[in-house]
């Protein structure tokens, strides 16, 4: 904070709907249950149990072990992040003597069961999102074996030879990639039957986040840098502004970010904590702030 | 044609899918074989057999009266137009002594059996198309008394509490306004079951109306002023060409409408004739086109 010459914001425009979901807060508490409930036993999440560096390093501290594979463990208590899990590992997991603590989001589940349903109902199942992504992942496969599954758009334009196909949304997906997924469906299948599982705080969190960025002079985005929704708010910010700034941890602020900054917007992920985004107000506040710096939640 | 002094016309460049569509041409020759094999008798049709006022002519010569409603008539053999019957019609039929020969569009068929199955399976139905239509009126006829039907953009974003919707499409509607309804119905409703029931005639010839208008210096549209398809066909146009003139018969091309014309590209509805075009190229051809004149079916 050497450039505290450049002091110049007069007001931070903190979104309403930054920071956890409902989905992220269930799983988190459910991880702080157990290790207080049962710290004599062997403790393991799946892969981080949310995308926030901060809250997996709380969770280890307290004896939660991160493995990659279901194969890595052979007893204790796997909590199952709020991503899911895939079949193949639901499988697994059936032949160990393993404590299963389900945090799977609901809205996940929910994506899970309708791909599942169209599957089985013959159409060739459309999932939005990304590929790589492990909520995808795991709506993936449990379609896979039974019917076509096209995660690709460039898939769905050389789909030319089906007739129906039925579409799922990864839960943190923006409702204008859906809508343009669903547009090219439509010029490929004669019927398009679309599950809209984007839920609901995710389209809040992001239609406020944009309104933030119409109206501030700079926009950070706080949260994981592999947290696939916290990356398209970026995204969707830069649309309407400029200077939009992806950071995980407060102190990568720099002096040039803030150069000429009067108005500043912050949004969240959904899987960054309360105090992550206070952390980085009172940050601002005392590099960059005036004396009489304004918060206020929400426009 | 006093003005002939405005000769300037070197090219014509007609769409290769304007005029009669599939389900026109099925509808005609039905009607003209009625005439043919049953002159004895009395030859109704209900409302225009397709909205061509020349067609239409040509029926009535023959002896077909056009009659408004199914109650008009008692006896005799009454033609179905491509739009299709209501439902009320169908049953008042039921009744009467009456030879029906059905020339309704076998597209407008599958949108109706699309929409009585939305409609049983509990969807609110939409149908997107012209509301006081004959074909979207038929389509409506068969599910309004099952459950919610929705003809209006404006309606789909007042119906808050509904769960599921089910959309249709008069046949010859846009798919650029079947897209806008999509993406406000996925606003409203979870599930949004779209069955595409444009027919590719239709996308084929507004496609290839719109590229035309992109490179002619004028588009004529020739067809039926209360043909739905027709009218649509020149507001696409329009978007890429400030010279569109929708027009019913070559006799209402005006000078002030050729002037400084080169390339002018000619298009037609579903329901416009193969020997209207022909008119309109020798009208062009005789008023106001130089020497030489080139006529190309295609871009």
């Amino acid at each position: 904070m050497e450039g505290s010459s450049i002091k110049g914001v007069e007001k931070i425009i903190v979104a309403k709907s930054a920071g956890f979901c409902f989905g992220v807060k269930r799983a988190i508490k459910m991880a702080f249950e157990t290790c207080r409930d049962e710290n004599s036993e062997e403790i393991y999440t799946l892969g981080q149990i949310i995308h926030n560096p901060q809250v997996v390093e709380q969770l280890e501290e307290r004896g939660v072990t991160l493995v990659d594979s279901v194969q890595d463990i052979s007893c204790g208590t796997l909590i199952v992040r709020s991503h899911g899990l895939t079949r193949n590992e639901k499988e697994l997991l059936r032949g160990k003597d393993i404590r299963v603590v389900d945090a799977t989001c609901p809205f996940v589940t929910k994506a899970q069961e309708y791909a599942t349903y169209l599957a089985k109902e013959g159409y060739t199942v459309i999932i939005l999102g990304d590929r790589d992504h492990p909520e995808v992942k795991s709506i993936r496969s449990f379609v896979e074996d039974v019917g076509d599954v096209i995660t690709d758009l460039e898939e769905i334009r050389n789909a030319k030879k089906r007739k129906k196909a039925g579409i799922v949304a990864q839960t943190t997906q923006t409702y204008e990639n859906l809508i343009r997924w669903v547009s090219v469906s439509l010029e490929v299948f004669q019927e398009v039957r679309v599950f809209n599982t984007i839920c609901s705080a995710t389209t809040v969190r992001q239609g406020e986040t944009v309104e933030i960025a119409k109206k501030a002079d700079a926009m950070i985005i706080i949260g994981g840098f592999n947290s696939a929704n916290t990356k398209r708010l970026a995204e969707l910010a830069s649309k309407w502004n400029d200077r939009v700034y992806h950071i995980e941890r407060a102190e990568e602020l720099r002096d040039e970010m803030m150069a000429g900054i009067h108005v500043i917007g912050v949004s969240a992920g959904a899987s960054t904590p309360d105090w992550a985004i206070s952390e980085l107000i009172e940050h601002i506040k005392k590099g960059w702030g005036v004396d009489r710096i304004l918060v206020v939640r929400g426009l």
